[in-house]
């Protein structure tokens, strides 16, 4: 039996887009967060794609998120802007972000927008790349739902706090893409292993005293990047804050450790979220080539295994768009598709219909 | 035997003033250096300091440092600058951008300044703790000298590329500081380790085929952020990319793997380096009771060994200063105080007197 399904990119945007229109959320916000769930797992990253559409949908039917509306600017510069959400869908007010980021760019070399009153975004990477169709560079962070510890505490503080940044390289479809968690992992990497009954590596998590484990069902915070404090994990503490000031503490959105948590979607989340665009052509000339002799000289280190290349950040991404270009569509896991079909049958629409292998 | 010594701050920053007399170097440049290199030591970070004064010594003696001069803007706008540190000190340069950046903040709310042509800078904190004095935040970055490999790598390929924000909150002293390397941990660990003759976490660094080592003399490489591939290292290699993009690929400085080496003086370092400011009145008002409110929150975690409360990024440098205060200076190690007592003898300048403990 098959455990997965193919499903053509635009089937699984239009899926979105009708699950959307039963919630009668403007058709240009459907698009919008039909575009970034689907670049999620076009990307890669299921974990920001498709499989949290009930999370959205959540949000819709208890009311803390709106389904029309347009964000609002409160301030801006020549160069800055302060927007409010007005809580939207997380890719509305993204998008609008990150496209006055652009424009301001496009005047002042540099555009700095931070929004208040935002919801979850996907992938922080589809806001960072956004930048890259003018060749600009282009920074995206969202402070998130408690889930990791800091450093030397219990609890959950901080979301997964990503940081993304996107560089436009000179060669064909090679341009830089960093986009992580300031966590060691993903939520998603636990709940994996979790439903597989696997291990997982000690540094990854605590459980409820405070322990490392490596029992993915002991869960109870991510540590921050570098593990336990031995292993530097307070700079992974560091960059965790680092992103809520530059989101919710520059945007007066709620800061950790009070954001709502995941299952909590009757209260409005009134997330913080910051967007940066650098014109490069107000610095040196020659950017791209620059950027793509980097891209070279990473990729033609000496290997310590030679079956293991050494990859640029987006690398990995470009591989599983090239899968799915190959394939004609995503491969999704049986679990999504299943979920995909209940909520077909639940809101009376067509479901998502595969391909053959 | 007593192993240090109490140095006043003044004396250790007249100190490097006299020697950078004696060679030469314009007196406002001396005392930038002098203030930098000491504020490194009077914050904790040694390795940053007064100890590394040789490094600076050979660059002008050996001409890959200039003496004297301005940098110079090549390129700007209301909100950005490209800046030619034409070889100057890095302490010059650092601060001749940083001003600007700060003065471009004033007026579009973000100022955003890259140099090339710039030497070691010292603690990148010092940059971004300058836009403080005006109650904006700051951020530098720089790269430097190869010494980390990437994820998959056998070769030092980027230096220890830092990452420093500095934010200010509303209470006396309790300014946010964030200053960290790019690698798991600095060349300074590893330095002390192998002095010591003690073992090092097994994730920390590699040896010259690959392999992982708790040996510091086995050193050849330090890891990036989150050590092995297995514990996320790609997101520190990641965060050292970003580093080297804002840096040298943006200012068209020497690029990593291209930069010399340590110990190669002569050659002209030509790093790059961005500062970047903000003025928090240009998003949301109250910037800075959020951020002590987030300091205070922080600190009032429940700790997972009681007698190890959690610390916000800024506070062991401000026990640090602290414990200077009550000392009436900074405690140098002997291997410092004699390295200054050979350098006054051969540069026949007065030595540092210490104050008793």
């Amino acid at each position: 039996m098959s455990h997965s399904k193919i499903i053509p990119i635009g089937v699984a945007k239009q899926f979105i887009e009708r699950l959307m229109a039963r919630l009668d959320v403007d058709q240009t916000h459907a698009k919008a967060l039909a575009e970034v769930l689907v670049a999620g797992d076009y990307r890669g990253h299921f974990s920001h794609g498709l499989n949290r559409i009930e999370i959205y949908i959540k949000d819709i039917q208890e009311n803390s998120c709106r389904k029309t509306g347009q964000p609002k600017i409160l301030k801006e510069t020549a160069a800055t802007a302060w927007v409010d959400g007005q809580n939207l869908l997380g890719p509305v007010v993204g998008r609008f972000c990150m496209n006055l980021a652009i424009e301001k760019a496009k005047h002042c070399g540099v555009g700095w927008v931070c929004a208040k009153g935002s919801n979850h975004f996907g992938i922080a990477g589809y806001y960072s790349m956004m930048a890259l169709e003018h060749r600009f560079l282009g920074m995206s962070f969202t402070n998130a739902s408690p889930l990791m510890s800091v450093t030397r505490s219990k609890e959950p503080f901080f979301g997964t706090n990503p940081i993304s940044l996107s560089a436009p390289s000179s060669a064909q479809n090679d341009d830089f893409v960093l986009d992580m968690a300031t966590s060691v992992v993903a939520l998603g990497k636990i709940e994996f292993a979790s439903r597989k009954n696997e291990s997982i590596p000690s540094d990854w998590v605590i459980d409820k005293n405070g322990h490392s484990t490596t029992d993915p069902n002991q869960f109870h915070a991510l540590l921050p990047l570098g593990g336990p404090e031995s292993s530097s994990g307070y700079k992974g503490y560091g960059l965790a804050t680092l992103v809520e000031i530059l989101t919710s503490i520059l945007a007066g959105a709620t800061s950790a450790p009070n954001v709502r948590k995941w299952t909590a979607n009757s209260d409005e989340a009134n997330l913080g979220q910051c967007f940066v665009a650098i014109d490069p052509n107000c610095f040196a000339p020659g950017f791209e080539d620059r950027m793509q002799t980097l891209n070279k000289n990473l990729r033609s280190q000496d290997p310590v295994v030679p079956s293991q290349p050494i990859l640029v950040h987006g690398d990995p991404e470009r591989s599983h768009m090239e899968k799915c270009q190959q394939l004609g569509g995503i491969e999704y896991h049986n679990n999504i598709i299943q979920m995909t079909e209940r909520l077909a049958k639940k809101f009376q629409i067509n479901p998502m219909e595969s391909i053959a292998k």
